[in-house]
């Protein structure tokens, strides 16, 4: 059985684009399983990107190949990579998408051998011309160094921001970090992760304040909550609504989190 | 050959929520053949859901595990169930999702054996942690009462309304019934059967009444029909148009059908 | 191994339409590979289909079943169908949606033999009652010619439209298309090929000129490029932007190029 591909692109589902890169997956690896992350990363969001690998990475099969698109600067002279991250392999552009899920430490794999790809391989599509082609040899089991060369340090993209406000004997009064993501139902995923929560503590988001936290969505109707979500970061919600409409934030808004007074 | 899992949930494309759960199942089932049902129902909505199951149910193979999460509740005391559907097993939360479907009188198994979840189960994302796994376990072949204990009836919601309106000697002079779904084409599904229709119908809607039953979308340009749909409910459409945009209707307006006078 | 079936509809994916199809596919042919190419076609849009089909075809298994339908004449007298483009069989309503993609000169195979359909067939949905269990019996390598009867031609529909303007001697002078399709990212797909390109092109859009071809996306803020696409065609391009809300453009607005002056 050849190792199964987890695919994530800002494709969108409305072209034939993924379903193209696909077809040419199943050329090489006729038996290949194809599962996709998403493809509706916002177009050119290379850090959206690289934070919905974020998510997902630790769910992934040991063995898995993640194909991962975000690649604004194709046809340019940015380089197209593999990279491990444990015993998984991941394959796409060398902008930073990676760089919060492979092992920063072992170096990049440079994909510089045209027998591993299409035959034509054209300026804007390297998904299918390229990037698809290599994972899917590496799903049969072609060794990772055998597509490529060795290609030293990859881009990397900042991690998440959040940041210690300090009082004046130099202790930490608070977290501040800001929303990374808006998920389907309106939640606001943040930076801030469980390790930034104090015992106690208060949510400040565009003006609201959020005191505790919540086990789970259901709180009474047009309450705010903030909970610890499923990948392990800061939530805001309102359970049975969008928290994205009822606080008009988006990504990128600040949020601070400190213990109750 | 593993059981083929057949997907549907509120999670919507965008997020990476639907290709982890699909992760975490090939770890436990490698072989695992996944269908998406759909992952479009509306957040929070078990009726919609409900109903997107019952009209699919019908043509899944007779081996299908079904994993369906739409999940408000997830987290609190709710159960997780899988129920029996002739010899299809239907995976998801006690809240009404899985009751048009199931085996009333067969009973829920109620999922309480963590031996076939993941380790860790979060409280807001049992798609990942707990109904994924057991679907998964369920697809490899593990018995349906292995996997939980006898959990006696499950929660249900009420059908698709209907009901009848009697003239003055008990006569049915016509069926009432509501949208209970818009498709993609703007087709408006209602909750009436071939069985509500008498041979010379008028359908009325929004002050717009339709004579007779379409065979097929074929109309001229700008005449609203009525048929029966592909699910066997009674639908109204706009052929080559949207019937929801012309009539500006929604799931819930009322529907009545009565005989032509 | 059965044959790879590539899938495209006007079906959506938040309705169960497509699973429901998969689900009778996966009945027939229980080890099948179906691969979505995409279902985002607009509504009855028979050429925008067409054109889906045409970018993706080069890229398909030699041996691949193509399940396409968009279909609004769907339980009218428009046939079913099922035509060789080379190793592979494309599967569709004769409606011109094929015709872009299959060996015009093989005539079709009209898909007139129920044993190879589901036992009831409604008039609204032949993707799942007829044209889906024909495409798993091919895949589960029924011959063509045992799923129907010689049929002759089939139906066309004009290729994307281009035409040439000629000076006073006769020479060409400019060449004339259309935007045919807008990709997720606003690119601008035009029915030009690189064929119908000079060496020193300009080209001209709702008012806009735009010199010279660019070889890939990257440019400076605020730039419209042309470049030849992935499928071969000339696109205009925003880069890191949409063209299309750029130039408020939609499909069938004119494009002309010529030789720069």
């Amino acid at each position: 059985m050849s190792r199964p591909i987890f695919f994530l692109t800002d494709f969108g589902l409305a072209d034939t684009y993924v379903g193209i890169v696909k077809a040419v997956i199943l050329r090489i690896a006729p038996d290949a399983r194809i599962v996709d992350l998403t493809h509706e990363i916002p177009p050119q969001d290379v850090r959206a990107g690289a934070f919905a690998l974020l998510t997902a990475a630790p769910y992934l099969p040991e063995d898995a190949v993640v194909l991962a698109v975000v690649d604004p600067g194709v046809g340019t002279a940015r380089r197209p990579i593999a990279v491990p991250g444990g015993r998984r392999t991941f394959v796409g552009p060398d902008n930073g998408l990676l760089s919060w899920v492979v092992d920063i430490a072992s170096g990049a794999v440079v994909l510089d051998r045209p027998g591993f790809w299409l035959p034509t391989v054209s300026a804007t599509f390297h998904g299918r011309d390229l990037f698809g082609p290599v994972a899917a040899h590496l799903a049969r089991g072609v060794p990772l160094t055998e597509v490529g060369s060795p290609g030293g340090a990859i881009q990397t993209i900042p991690l998440p921001p959040t940041h210690r406000e300090t009082g004046k004997d130099g202790e930490t009064v608070a977290v501040h970090g800001e929303v990374i993501h808006v998920d389907r139902y309106g939640n606001l995923i943040t930076s801030l992760t469980a390790a930034d929560i104090p015992p106690d503590p208060v949510v400040e988001i565009h003006g609201q304040r959020i005191a505790g936290l919540a086990p789970h969505f259901q709180a009474g109707a047009g309450v705010i909550i903030a909970l610890i979500g499923s990948a392990g970061f800061v939530e805001i919600a309102a359970p049975n609504g969008s928290a994205r409409d009822v606080l008009s934030v988006a990504v990128g808004t600040p949020v601070r989190v400190a213990a109750a007074p």
